[in-house]
């Protein structure tokens, strides 16, 4: 960090010229543990999963599009597939349990004990140490509606304010979105002790996994991208009582997804782009990925003022 | 454009959810004339010039500092190398008269008629049909200060209002510059019936060239990534006289240099990035072009839900 610190004040630019490309870099630096820090080895991890509540019309699409979306990022034709190539990253495409959704939230736990820790073990097994940048994605017809009741639950506010439109849901599919938030949030909220307890209770599978692999890469220091609004919803409850685990993340970037700006400000994350996206599937982290490529060219490859012969300030 | 409109419509995600990317393939496919726009040939093309005004200490770099940036251009060593080496840009290096500057704009005009028209021209020159996506830079020490003049003089509002820190000049040289511009408003703004009167009096061989690059984009139907300040303030004296001038042109990012944001709003864009970058060279472009290449990847490769036989919603 103080090497790669030392770098960038001594690169041909003015000093904080590069503005958030240059913090982009120590973090990496930081967290690769180097003074050169690199972003060859990007890896996507994209989990499935289905959703009890969804029975109860909050989403604009049928359940049976999550499978059929599994199989679509299969044979390469979703806006994943074209990003994760477009930014280089290696994706793996990870549904879990398609044909048996998760509990209804609004009057059970989402998963058992044991179905949690299994997906979360699905989600830190996609992980390894020798990653360069790890960015998760989901697919999981229905899932903002866990997403906003992990929102309540780890930082407060009513169902309204964290409940928004979703995939399109129309004004009526937003009225029983929130009430499903706020019949799961009254029959949970005496039962929620640890972050784990938040999880299996409020969340879904894919949702566990991508907060398993977000834990596994801070135990392998593989610094992390996040995405939008579920991705984000998936740490909330650990960094609701940690707010450090946060540290080995940046915010890809701001979804159009109702709460996803007050979530990222409970985060303490700033995110990198903010481009109206609303899509899931690990799109805007993808976006993101050459933001961080771009900002290592700059620390890696640039000359210093004394290579370069150039004046400094005056 | 209808063609490429359809098509967004039938690829395989909810209507509008990659938000700006699915505005960014529409421009595309609006000035390329095709519903499979395209951004393989990216040109870069970098101007640089030297100005008589930054003897008055409006900068916090010395002018010899633009023959020795020119020179770490051709060695590959600057950010705009590393960064258009990582889009995939294909960079000229363009040095104006380095050892002419121009008139000092407080107390004559920065050019005459031919040598406008010459660097014009040199811009043009850059500029051919067989391009996909056009982006302009510059380097020029002490250019912050004929922009701000630029834009007071199209925009109006006084000269402090326009003038920021630039590379990162203290309070004294941003008085200097101050009192600079408002010597040059003062003594030009009689003589300023024209767009080209204007860029010829207050502007600068670098600006104007870029100028003349983005008006010969327009000819060829080549889309243009604006880069930072001084590049927005080169088309500042024609956008304010014909407003639809910029409609070939994305605003790349919004610079940390003052007046920036003031400028884009006059301008009627709204930026893609907002990184607090503040280098110039064609640098927050640079790092756009990756957002124009991720929305035509989307554009381009993902399938249609027909195509991959996904649900629509209900």
């Amino acid at each position: 960090m103080a090497k790669a610190r030392a770098r960038q004040a001594a690169l041909t630019k003015p000093a904080g010229s590069l503005g958030r490309l240059e913090e982009i870099a120590l973090f990496m630096a930081e967290w690769q543990g180097t003074g050169r820090p690199r972003a060859e080895r990007v890896k996507a991890a994209l989990f499935a999963g289905n959703h009890g509540v969804a029975a109860r019309g909050v989403s604009a699409f049928p359940i049976e599009v999550t499978a059929q979306m599994v199989a679509n990022f299969q044979a390469g034709g979703a806006a994943i597939n074209a990003l994760a190539n477009d930014c280089g990253a290696e994706l793996s495409v990870v549904p879990l349990e398609l044909d048996r959704p998760t509990g209804d939230i609004a009057t059970e736990p989402a998963m058992s004990e044991a179905e949690c820790l299994s997906a979360l073990n699905a989600g830190a097994a996609q992980v390894t140490g020798d990653i360069d940048l790890l960015f998760v994605g989901e697919m999981g017809i229905g899932n903002t509606t866990p997403a906003a009741a992990l929102c309540a639950q780890a930082f407060g506010g009513d169902a309204a304010a964290w409940c928004g439109r979703g995939t399109g849901v129309d004004d009526a599919g937003v009225v029983r979105k929130v009430a499903a938030v706020s019949a799961a949030l009254a029959l949970h909220r005496p039962h929620c002790a640890s972050p784990f307890d938040v999880l299996r209770r409020l969340g879904g599978r894919e949702i566990a996994a991508m907060a398993g692999a977000i834990l596994a890469a801070r135990m392998h220091r593989v610094p992390v991208l996040l995405d939008g609004f579920i991705c984000c919803a998936a740490i909330a409850p650990l960094a609701a009582a940690r707010p450090a685990f946060t540290d080995h993340c940046l915010a890809g970037h701001c979804s159009a997804e109702a709460g996803h700006a007050r979530l990222l400000a409970h985060l303490g994350l700033e995110p990198l782009l903010k481009l109206d996206m609303r899509l899931g599937e690990g799109s805007g982290a993808a976006v993101a990925v050459h933001l961080v490529r771009a900002a290592l060219a700059t620390h890696n490859q640039m000359a210093t003022f004394g290579e370069a012969a150039v004046a400094g300030a005056q």
